[in-house]
């Protein structure tokens, strides 16, 4: 599979939050064939939410599932111990990641559990990400609870 | 802090749930002065959700926080990897689990990682979560994400 177009769209997820003044961070999961199963981004400006992270909004919107053993998880940036712990629980074999420059998330983690991560960087992703981080750093900072 | 009434509440939101058709288990978030920050329970039937575990949904309705510092998450059962990965990654620094019988969770991830857990076993939580497993053992994997 191809991951490009599945990075871009993660990114067009964190975009869209961007404009809309929230936290710029999206995310996609894909079947293996490459059907796009859910597209998500982060929410907590948009509905106050502190538990919707791009990867949580993404597989809320892909709604209830029996097995998640078939699909890939792609998301901006690297996935927070909620996200990961999530993926874990979830059972998603494969997460390809866009950026862990701006947050290194927790890959060991979540390769002693099994999981198949890739990083691959993506530079539209970063770069807002980086932007995002100058410019609102008490937002960031509220979104992985640094105090 | 007499720990008794907040299990109650976690019990009273699962039991809430269970008459909704939902799955059995709550949560409740409270300050160290005592005060309820918030409440909540299972919606993967309600609200057809994945991700609102009860104690997700009880973070979610307790909204936006700069800290989580003085806080204490009380849940009718077990966290699971996804419940653990949110306690640790928003800082609350104490749980108090009223079943790890029906599902043992993660109890030494969340203390390897500084996590002070207390299992005070609550025998309402306990009986309904053994009897929604007996009648329901489908959903129960579903939300599990066992195969």
């Amino acid at each position: 599979m191809d991951h490009a177009p599945f990075l871009d769209a993660a990114y067009a997820q964190a975009r869209k939050s961007y404009d809309e003044g929230g936290l710029p961070i999206g995310s996609v999961l894909v079947a293996s064939s490459g059907t796009v199963l859910g597209e998500g981004h982060n929410q907590r400006v948009q509905k106050g939410s502190p538990i919707l992270h791009g990867e949580m909004d993404c597989l809320q919107n892909a709604g209830r599932r029996a097995s998640y053993r078939d699909t890939v998880l792609y998301t901006s940036l690297s996935p927070c111990m909620m996200c990961s712990g999530t993926i874990v629980q979830f059972g998603i074999p494969h997460v390809v990641i866009g950026d862990v420059e701006n947050f290194t998330g927790n890959v060991p983690f979540l390769e002693s559990q099994g999981v198949v991560v890739e990083v691959i960087p993506h530079t539209p992703s970063m770069d807002l990400m980086r932007r995002f981080i100058a410019e609102k750093p008490a937002l960031w900072n509220e979104d992985i609870a640094e105090e």
